[in-house]
């Protein structure tokens, strides 16, 4: 595994950086693994889980000699991170949720651009940190790999196979496309949720919510800071898809209050059927 | 349990219905369960899941001489069935998703309207028929139960018990009072996610979709006839709480437009806190 590997850096050790390290190890990556933390007692949590051999908390020292670097920092870090290892020659990807400002910033501030492979592996959890690591969390999940047209055919063979390594299903598109399929089928939903929540708020009804209400909002319950450096990221993508699902729902309202039934019972079957089927779909990748 | 019932009647033998019967038989209730179906094949198929003991097609001739009717089917049929049973003299009670129309349709077409309490046992499954009833399917959850002012003591005593016997916990509530508060923690999150399908349809990204699409999306795979039922019975509340609610998600994309990080920031923090302290309380009453 990750032949010609002998030194990772892993940059950011909460839940995925950790996780990362520790699917590497358990799947018998012989290399070694240093984690770069912030502050010193993450990076000790993550030595004593098992998730990385050694830690440090300066970046540029952490990164020396690597021949691969995994930024797995929160998103408003990147531009420090690639700053710090701007003259690396180490083959470099990251685990950010939104693609197109990571690769322009990779392209703008690091010395080799072509060594850069931007990847999203579809993977998380609502748990956070180092103690929550967990080896098989990748397993099984697709992963989007954004290759600039530039780049290194080595570099992307060594990032396909570290993502590979640890069990997910490597998948190319286009950074911006990325982007805006990401605010459809994630950013919108977890505002959508955001908004659920609002509504009971304001008009009450908290004694009667169940499962339906339990598992249509649960996206609201994810991490506040890392939701707000994906949306300034992908901002205009998802002010977008916004605008465009209140207009949808204000569209439904006219129907419900206007008593359409036979146009809603349509709308209310095109939509289980979609959904039915790309179950059906995923069902059968899987 | 239920003492002095001898004769139960369930109008209606879906999920709902099946369900009822074989709890009500696995709980040891002795009386003789009845179920009416509207086609004979469902009839005989609940008795023999064992959830009813006899079946009949005829709503009339099912009810003659019954001590306590539940009406199961949905809610637009419950005209018709409070129609072929205005008569009786039983004690009647419902599982209908809404109540404020049901309860008046009850006072106007039954002779003893002082005898019905409506019920909304909030348990539920996407599975249909009585082939996939269960008799677990109550146990734990709430039940609202929206008696009006004139109602039977003895009457409301014995719907309590029977929703009691199933495993339920009984909650009083005013009929418009359930229905505005359905809207909110059900009705609405129900078309969210029909919106949410339909805006996926409209941009791609099917490709990309993972758990949180699929969990926020949940209640768009519902049963769309019984659907179109509870938003044509609750349409004014519904409405109402649509038009909301896509202002609320028009105001989350002007601050997402306006890169507002701090206003969101306090906003996701905010209806996090109000979600997972609503999950604690949950967890704490079950």
């Amino acid at each position: 595994m990750l032949d010609g590997v002998s030194k990772l850096v892993i940059v950011g050790t909460g839940l995925l950086g950790a996780s990362l390290g520790l699917a590497l190890k358990q799947r018998g990556f012989t290399g070694r693994v240093v984690g770069v933390s912030r502050r010193a007692e993450v990076g000790a949590s993550a030595v004593s889980c098992g998730c990385v051999d050694e830690a440090d908390v300066d970046i540029a020292s952490g990164c020396a000699g690597a021949d691969l670097i995994v930024v797995a920092t929160p998103l408003g870090v990147f531009e420090k991170v690639f700053g710090a290892i701007s003259g690396t020659d180490a083959v470099v990807t990251d685990v950010g949720s939104t693609k197109g400002r990571v690769v322009r910033m990779a392209c703008e501030l690091l010395k080799r651009p072509e060594r850069f492979v931007g990847a999203h592996p579809m993977a998380g959890s609502e748990r956070q940190g180092p103690e929550a690591a967990d080896g098989g969390l990748f397993e099984g999940k697709p992963c989007i790999l954004t290759p600039g047209e530039r780049v290194d055919p080595d570099a992307l063979v060594m990032v396909d196979g570290l993502w590979r390594g640890v069990g997910m299903t490597p998948l190319r598109m286009d950074a911006d496309e990325h982007d805006q399929k990401m605010a459809v089928v994630s950013h919108l939903p977890h505002l959508a949720a955001v908004g659920l929540i609002g509504q009971v708020c304001a008009v009450g009804g908290w004694e009667v919510g169940s499962t339906g209400m339990k598992d249509t909002t649960r996206l609201a319950s994810s991490n506040p800071p890392m939701r707000a450096d994906i949306i300034h990221e992908n901002r205009a993508a998802l002010a977008e898809q916004l605008r465009q699902y209140a207009a949808r729902m204000q569209r439904l309202a006219d129907l419900v209050d206007r008593d359409e039934r036979e146009s809603l019972l349509t709308e209310l079957e095109t939509m289980k059927a979609r959904r039915d089927q790309w179950l059906a779909e995923r069902e059968c990748e899987s």
